[in-house]
């Protein structure tokens, strides 16, 4: 009998495939299994041919090739294809063994999980796995969570994986994230502000190209010169590197001029940064970036009415781009101080929605470590993270980033451009959804009065609903109808 | 034996007491019904005393008082207990009865319950009810859907109770919407809306207290002259009614000047809108302006952390409202023009989303019925629902209210006034996120082209999603990083 695995993984799609070279690669043994067996033989024949593989054709033998405590990593489309899989692997298993899943589940069926598999007598360990292909090949950011002993039992495989950030590249991104749902719910805001940090650079192409008239040989220099400063990140890069792609064979198509100019502009809506706005509804917590992003996403995909409307509804007369632009070396830095800052309003709301749900779910998240692990890896990766990082370490208690010094600064020195790109966009009749989301929350937020009091009142007119009073404990409720001034015929 | 009863009322909480008492007050007789009987008691020797009441102690007596087949309408807390209820109730009734849930249900529970009543042989109707506890007792807003054989039994009633519209006032606000969860899917629309409608007004209330520095009792001048145009609905008007309570009394506190100055600017988040966003997100379509409206609720709450941020976060500096705002007449009526323009977006996206949904279920819905059921009895209700219900009985697909000649002339004329209150506000600091992200869409819409061709270039370099190209069918994918120009160190 040959040596026992170190590791098992299930599910030998892309993510799987490579996620299982990485495991090996760091001089773990792997066993893998795929629902279809084939899938298992052409993957043992071609890229795992010659390693430290075991192709397995069943649950059983996967489950006997491991050494125990086990530790079986489930790769496979998120949803019911987990529970059945969970149903079959249970019985197979040990006291002690732990099972991993590693696909984008929502967290809140991880929770339910844990504790099913806890009681088991099982180990359960949900664990977001972040940087696509490339990522799961050669350095993901992971994060995992769910049951706690199950931690320094992977944690030798998990952090040799994980991609490695630090002046000596020597900083795993991964680290324990909490119990239950918490790693799960820590990718799911990862994947809701991607999709804020997608859309700011949209709405800054979009500027740039209809409001500057930049072309795409400038945007490569702008976007090039933005990566070398603050705005640094895996996002700008590659958008930078977009507007490069020209005259390329597609398919069966040739592209003559820029490839970024004939993609069609519809973007997908279904995807896990919905699940973010929609429990930052649940928790009453304000997170309007990446909920501007997914609406922009719906907003695309309503593309032969919007040719209709384009026919019909005019835009603003005439405003002059080059009169309300001036100098466009001054508004493009303008543009890119207004990202930065809505940028910032971003990544302070994901972190408030992680705090409502980690007191909600008493998860005990560490902040820190959430920024820590997004420096690498991941598709947000950035070097702003470490000041998020820097911030939380110094002030784990902290409240909203923006009430950080080193955040309010920029924000304050960012203020006057970032209202100017707003206002011009808004004369030029630019859709800024997300620009300008994050200028309202960040005036709503700096207001210690907002016209909610007219709200409360309303309610209380209409549905007794009653309010509350300044300076006064209690609810309250009068009979508006009869204290109001009778209405003049 | 008495006579037996037309209508069987389970719950007697004030909506459920207000409404029994509306549908005796037509002429029916009336069976009531309440888990804790002191309340039946209460209410058959108070408020029911005389009338054609039977009080009843269980539900045997309750089913065994009404003549078949018989009307049972549950009007209790939504959630579980109305499943408990249904469990209790089925095996009284007899086939071909009809059960009734009048509270504000969830619409998929709607969905799921028709089904599960109409496999025991009896109809199950879930209905919307609008207009609060004085539009229960004097007409409301009824919005029923479900078991449609249910509905020629009901209508009798239902459309006696309703509030009633049209220059004979013989339009009963009550129509048939459809199957499964279809009534309580418009009213949950319904309640978007409101949150948008009561956003919008607080927004410009917002400009014309800081901007414009409105006292109350000019504030009441400009809510009564909009009450007299296009604007006129029962919001604004008790908005104008709210702004002439002074000097009153409110419990044990004695409050001088304006009550709305003394009420806490902290709104409650928990709610049936934020239902309505949440199922935006799942269908994909953009309803922004109801999402703002729960947002800015969830931002009224953080009120301490408010309080902390106004202390470091500044604002504009050197901004002059009396310069930005020119002649204070003219200004205040550019913010009429985009709160009517805002509005017109809130019920445009309103209206798409009860399309999306109405195709995604089959329900099959008349826009122009759910437009003139909303005209009386509901808190929505406004002279412009009128128009609406005009626009879709002359293009019952249209697919976009925007798209119609009246609302897009509106918006057209409103244009330069709407930017231009986004602009002031926006160089003023003051946040005005319901404005904003009502002129984003429109400017969204009316794109033939938005920037996310880039976001699709995006996706397909990090993750390999694929994108399409313009005029040509298909899903392509190709490798970014071997395409890309060599980026300079």
């Amino acid at each position: 009998m040959s040596e026992l695995c170190d590791f098992g993984l299930i599910g030998l799609a892309v993510m799987g495939e490579n996620l299982a070279l990485n495991v090996e690669s760091r001089g773990f043994r792997v066993a893998v299994y795929n629902r279809t067996a084939d899938k298992v033989d052409a993957f043992m024949q071609g890229r795992a041919a010659g390693k430290q593989f075991v192709g397995c054709h069943t649950l059983q033998q996967l489950v006997a090739q491991l050494k125990p405590p086990r530790k079986v990593m489930m790769l496979v489309k998120a949803g019911e294809a987990v529970d059945q899989l969970i149903d079959q692997l249970v019985p197979l298993l040990s006291p002690g063994d732990v099972l991993i899943d590693g696909g984008n589940t929502y967290f809140a069926d991880t929770e339910r999980r844990t504790a099913a598999v806890e009681k088991q007598g099982l180990l359960y360990v949900g664990s977001g796995v972040s940087g696509g292909e490339e990522g799961a090949l050669k350095g993901p950011s992971l994060m995992p969570g769910g049951s706690q002993p199950a931690w320094p039992l992977i944690q030798p495989i998990f952090q040799a994986i994980a991609a490695k950030v630090g002046p000596d590249a020597d900083i795993p991104c991964c680290e324990w994230l909490g119990p239950g749902g918490a790693g799960h719910y820590v990718k799911m805001v990862h994947n809701g502000i991607e999709y804020g940090d997608m859309q700011l650079i949209c709405e800054a192409y979009l500027v740039l190209r209809e409001a500057v008239g930049l072309s795409n040989d400038e945007l490569y220099d702008v976007f090039d010169q933005w990566n070398r400063g603050e705005l640094q990140s895996y996002l700008i890069e590659i958008s930078r590197d977009i507007f490069s792609v020209r005259d390329v064979k597609v398919d069966e198509h040739h592209i003559e001029g820029f490839l970024v100019d004939q993609i069609l502009d519809v973007a997908g809506a279904k995807g896990t940064g919905k699940w973010m706005s929609q429990h930052a509804l649940d928790l009453g917590v304000p997170s309007t970036l990446v909920t501007a992003a997914v609406f922009a996403r719906g907003l695309s995909a309503m593309k032969t009415s919007r040719l209709r409307a384009s026919q019909v509804l005019p835009g603003p007369a005439g405003a002059s781009a080059a009169d309300l632009i001036g100098d466009p070396s001054v508004f493009i830095e303008q543009v890119r101080l207004a990202l930065y800052a809505s940028k910032i309003c971003s990544y302070a709301q994901g972190f408030v929605q992680l705090r409502e749900a980690s007191e909600e779910h008493e998860w005990g998240l560490d902040y820190g470590k959430c920024a820590l692990l997004w420096r690498g890896g991941c598709i947000i990766r950035a070097q702003f993270l470490d000041h998020i990082n820097a911030a939380f370490v110094a002030q784990p208690d902290l409240e909203n980033l923006l009430l950080h010094p080193y955040f309010a600064a920029i924000v304050q020195r960012a203020q006057v451009a970032w209202r100017n790109v707003v206002i011009v966009a808004t004369q030029l009749g630019l859709p800024v959804a997300a620009f300008s989301t994050a200028l309202a929350y960040y005036d709503s937020y700096r207001r210690a009065r907002l016209p909610a009091n007219l709200l409360q009142a309303q309610r209380d007119y209409f549905g007794a609903h009653t309010f509350e009073l300044v300076d006064k404990p209690g609810k309250h409720h009068v009979d508006w109808l009869n204290l109001r001034k009778p209405p003049q015929a």
